[in-house]
């Protein structure tokens, strides 16, 4: 038996402002429901139909002259558009360069350069690992301590704990604002105003909030944030990531990473290194123009989408998805392990169940991709641009299905 | 008047057993010769055709499947095809990630992790910039002195240069293949054994050499190389690079951006960080997939068309170039700055003449693309698989046209 219409999908579909749009996305194949938008975000069409007159016509009949028409000054272009569109971050404090991994890097090395006299940086340890990894390393080259909160994963970093730990020998506080596993989403303004009181700097890592959780990084006085592309910002696997400096701080820090593109004057080919003025000494080697292309696309669509209908529509999706999870499969044993208050909640859902290992390799097989992460937790990911709540209804029903099935063998097992 | 039609040119072009593979290459625009492959190559036809099936097949409908079934390993199946192809490099010990300047930073981090009691690194002043830069930044930061060899440079780094400066505190050395001014080809077998004789370990960039000069890593015994995939790999605008690191010293030595794709266990999500063994811990972030679909096509042209024929061909497109220099543009006051023999040059001829800044603008304007370098270098780069001897006849005639011109523009405000 194959899942039952819903009246309550098809009714939330139709009045969905943003159904239409998910029309621009690239669908098909044997994919009937995907629920990881919160690792790979899907492909626009656009991008599809766009890349071979990007290939032919920028790159091919343009070649090298194209860098001085455009490419030169897209790391910054596309970081002022995405810093508008979604960020909350006036023009000249946005690049997009790299990967994630290194603009942390950078950053948070650049931070230690603007408090040389402070010891300590604060983190928790339920950040992303490339989090942890790379302050672990910083810290031991550089002789620093490191401050780990340990976190409840349903509610992330409290005030309290972060007041508790900060002391006027802390030089950097780095917290994400969307919890990678729980989904919880931290309350950006009223932690940086408490590091800040300390005097440290703040790094926000926002890979699971960029583009489908607003932020207002210029008013909450945000000091430095880096995020990802491929998720909810649909860049594509591996595409380049984003990076903000503060206005105020850009001339004060500099980070380690020193490439020609950084430099003040990139085509003197000087003797040494002076950085440039502005975001461009954030970058390091050529930017990474293909792999640039998706995010253009993308960063369109939230500006036209708008970035609050799409914080509504996520809400309405992962409401959703705790009310079936509530009714369908709680019965079944499987617990909600993300935050039931929209408010604490980003764009995805956690469900725990000792069996979700072997469910997700039954449901990946059938087309409804959830993602996994060890031991025992299925992340439901509902990017609102291209989620439909009928899809979220199916989801739900072949993890019922799945789970019953997987029971069954248990009893067969059993009887035999 | 054009350009008279060149018999020599012909007779060259229709001997030339890579010419049908031109074709491969997009075509088209305004471009009449294209000389400026060391900047960046021309994309294949092949590439703009297959992204937009990239786009939606594997990403699209295999979503978040694809890196379980291809993505994870790319960097390491393209990094070894690319060693197998063109850089004499058994499997294992080549990556394709993030940037040259990234890569770089990296390997030059890692190196020293192996030298520790040893507080010196030799580079050259005719270096690239980013390593020039880098090396400044991380000398810096560790304490360590750099020992600047001033090198004539239409003539690079000698033996002797080298021997006079390596001590039993030299930690690495860092060396270019190809100059990127003149395009002098380095002895690298011979320098590695001087270098690795004072107990340094070598770090050769590979920027102007990948795709046009062969090399044997594994048989020179080379410690670490790294380069650029945009120039003679015709990656696209900003291509992901490569990293080689010769196997014996994958276990010893470890770079400082640790994020989580570089870890023993990606997916555990541990506590602390582990490196991965063998060329995994030399990643950072997530593998720039999409920006590493052009490299892919054209490492399989690069083997299909054998490097040894690569190199053959480039070398006579060089001969071809001095010689028309020499018969055509010397008589105007052209130099040529790149070396006379072949087996120390690269794939590029620099040409100098004080009024090439204006010849370059004007050049550009008729489709004719060399690069200029400031303050009168034009760089003619000739990427053998894309560009045809009549290509460099046309090149040079129209160098010559505008060089007239621009002496008539001064006779005429002379008698004005």
């Amino acid at each position: 038996m194959g899942p039952a219409a819903d009246p309550d999908a098809a009714a939330l579909d139709a009045s969905d402002p943003l159904a239409p749009l998910r029309d621009r996305f690239v669908q098909g194949g044997d994919v009937v429901a995907y629920l990881d938008g919160n690792s790979l975000g899907r492909p626009l069409t656009r991008t599809a139909e766009r890349l071979p007159s990007f290939v032919r016509e920028q790159w091919g009949e343009g070649l090298i002259r194209s860098w001085d028409e455009e490419w030169m000054e897209l790391p910054f272009t596309l970081g002022d558009a995405l810093g508008a569109a979604a960020l909350g971050a006036a023009p000249g404090q946005t690049i997009v360069a790299d990967s994630t991994t290194v603009l942390l890097y950078k950053l948070m090395r650049a931070a230690l350069t603007a408090r040389p006299d402070r010891r300590r940086i604060v983190l928790d340890d339920d950040n992303f690992p490339t989090d942890r990894f790379l302050l672990e390393g910083i810290a031991r080259e550089d002789g620093l301590e490191l401050d780990v909160i340990t976190v409840d994963r349903t509610r992330g970093v409290s005030a309290e704990q972060l007041a508790a730990v900060l002391s006027d020998d802390t030089a950097l506080v780095v917290l994400s604002h969307v919890a990678y596993r729980s989904g919880h989403l931290a309350d950006m303004r009223e932690l940086t105003r408490l590091a800040q009181e300390s005097g440290a700097l703040v790094l926000w890592d926002l890979c699971h909030s960029a583009g489908v959780v607003p932020t207002e990084l210029d008013a909450w006085g945000v000091d430095l944030a880096v995020g990802c592309s491929y998720k909810y910002l649909n860049g594509g696997p591996g595409a380049p990531a984003f990076a903000y400096v503060r206005h105020e701080l850009q001339g004060t820090i500099e980070q380690p990473i020193q490439g020609w593109m950084g430099a003040a004057d990139v085509f003197a080919m000087a003797e040494t290194y002076r950085p440039a003025d502005g975001m461009r000494r954030f970058l390091s080697g050529t930017p990474p123009v293909l792999g640039m292309q998706p995010i253009v696309d993308m960063v369109e669509l939230v500006a036209e989408a708008g970035i609050d209908a799409i914080r509504a529509k996520s809400v309405a999706l992962t409401e959703y998805t705790i009310r079936l999870v509530d009714e369908v499969l709680a019965p079944l044993g499987v617990a909600v392990a993300s935050p039931r208050d929209s408010d604490e909640r980003g764009s995805h859902v956690t469900v725990t169940h000792p069996r979700f290992r072997e469910v997700t390799a039954a449901l990946w097989k059938r087309g409804v991709i959830p993602d996994f992460r060890s031991p025992d937790g299925l992340r439901i990911g509902l990017s609102p641009l291209s989620t439909s709540f009928a899809e979220v209804r199916l989801g739900i029903d072949a993890i019922r299905d799945e789970l019953d099935l997987a029971s069954r063998r248990d009893d067969a097992a059993t009887v035999g």
